[in-house]
């Protein structure tokens, strides 16, 4: 073994078990070591994934400006009441100015700092392009393995990323709030589709209401005589009372109602995602969830690798000669991509 | 030449030449064949390629609720004032309910119905997962080879696709309005990195003037004598004076008013995307943009041929056995790509 080589493997060995015995510093670098794609990253995740598996991942998304930081901080600490560790994930985007994160209400979760039951993790999107779910998944994966009973995964806005996002996780809410406009919930309607519960925070604010009221026609279409329920991660919709025998081991998405702020129907979020927990567990769901789960991190690792043979493959300055032969209009991209393809 | 391969030649070269002759009829089949990915699509995006190249691309996006769609026609509109044709790609987000496009708004584009000069297309986005930046750099592609003079590509929402849309511009508009709220303001600063020229539309409603300082005190930070100018793609910090000194050839991102509603500064809008267009030109960006935009092309071909790779060189059930062994940590993802990718 190369004493380059024997550095990694100690560094992964020591790593690995740092994770598994709760060194926070530990668990810290091996988190950093995941997020920047380290070449030993996956020699890490190989030795920890034995030991994850055991954590409830909770995704918490929804619009900006729905209090997601003061409800996720409020969740977690319900949590540490019934007794259960937590891990936060939280996802910022970018400032294109600073190359920093965006969000200053990360500090909302000082109230969980000091805790040793409590890890939290902000993570920055760094470009909007990609590379962000993969990673996410593996921080989840580090977090598991450290042992927090639950982990909270907590993306801003409402994109592509946040979809994919809630992919990793086994029950997912779809936070909203009341006043942020109608063609705003339009839009959040794309996302109902990923919601297992759907909550309305700053509950005590004007508009309340209205938006309870639109969400749950969403989900009730009581005029049709429709319903929508989730069944193996799809919306179905429901036509009748004949079609809805098997109602009872189908997951009912309910929107819940809190106050982030003052910990209103906080306590009884929690134990709705817990009653969720079980019915994943009870209904056979969650062994689905975890294929699908492993079918999306099993084609990241796939794709990562394939792009970085055809990086490989191309001599240095072929693709840009390719680029400029199309500009030319000289080639095509679909004649050039399948000469691209011929090397690999 | 087999009977079938004979029919799709003859299809796609009818097609192409029906684009090319500017009948709309084939325009609209086209579009079709290529937003459904038939297999003769390439061979279409083939025919067409050498004929595209000559349109100028605008991208518009924007957060819900900033009048996107009104703007579009308001510009649309302008630019047949000025004699020019135009093809307008108008994103919506699918409906998890009915799988139809979700925005009724697109009504409003009737008041560009019955011209000939101008030709609507609108696009679902189809889940919230993948597949629509490929389709729409071809839709894009086709209507380029049709001949009209600007093609405007409207995405609703600011998300990773929105982005990735955006890179298939020359140009990009970034729209606000006033009364949006704060946070709102904050994460769309993650996509004021892709704008060339911002637009605050609904310029008569209340909160214009914050909306307007907020802005463009984020893109000249006046009190540091810091200022954010857009070169070769990167939006970059001039720190003094100094450092400026080629100031002239950069494009200074500048906030254009509009009330779409009534036209009310669209004309100059129009004029300012018109003077981008100049400056891609003089300045050399044009060519850079154009290698940006034929390398995402080059990549989503080769990564949809790959995963088509991939998926035809595991056996029936070969993938579910595998992420069953994972599901049951008697393997790992990371162990599990490595052979999955020997097969490939």
């Amino acid at each position: 073994m190369s004493s380059r080589a024997l550095k990694e493997h100690t560094s992964v060995a020591l790593l690995a078990e740092g994770v598994l015995n709760g060194n926070r510093l530990m668990l810290s670098r091996a988190i950093s070591h995941v997020e920047n794609q380290e070449t030993d990253a996956s020699a890490l995740l190989t030795a920890l994934y034995p030991h994850a598996g055991k954590a409830h991942i909770v995704g918490v998304t929804g619009a900006p400006g729905t209090g997601k930081s003061t409800l996720v901080t409020a969740l977690a600490l319900s949590c540490r009441g019934a007794g259960m560790t937590v891990g936060i994930v939280a996802i910022d985007p970018t400032s294109p100015f600073t190359g920093g994160a965006l969000l200053g209400d990360r500090v909302r979760m000082r109230a969980l700092a000091g805790d040793t039951g409590v890890f939290v993790r902000s993570m920055a999107t760094r470009g909007s392009l990609g590379g962000l779910s993969k990673t996410t998944g593996d921080v989840v994966t580090v977090l598991d393995a450290a042992g927090f009973d639950c982990i909270i995964v907590e993306t801003v806005g409402v994109g592509q990323a946040e979809v994919e996002i809630a992919s990793t996780a086994h029950t997912t809410l779809v936070v909203e709030a009341p006043g942020l406009g109608d063609e705003v919930q339009a839009i959040k309607a794309g996302i109902l589709e990923i919601a297992d519960i759907l909550v309305v925070n700053k509950a005590d604010r004007p508009g309340m209401d209205r938006t309870l009221r639109a969400l749950e026609m969403m989900l009730d279409i009581e005029g049709n005589g429709a319903r929508y329920v989730r069944h193996h991660g799809q919306l179905l919709r429901v036509e009748s009372p004949a079609e809805s025998e098997d109602e009872e081991t189908r997951w009912k998405v309910t929107v819940m109602k809190t106050v982030a702020t003052d910990g209103t129907g906080v306590e009884d979020l929690r134990q709705r995602i817990d009653a969720h927990r079980h019915w994943l567990r009870e209904s056979g769901e969650m062994a689905m969830r975890e294929q699908l789960r492993i079918a999306n991190t099993l084609e990241n690792i796939i794709r990562a690798e394939l792009n970085r043979r055809i990086a490989a493959s191309i001599p240095a300055g072929g693709l840009e000669k390719m680029v400029e032969k199309i500009r030319r209009r000289e080639s095509d991209p679909y004649a050039a991509a399948a000469v691209l393809l011929a090397g690999v």
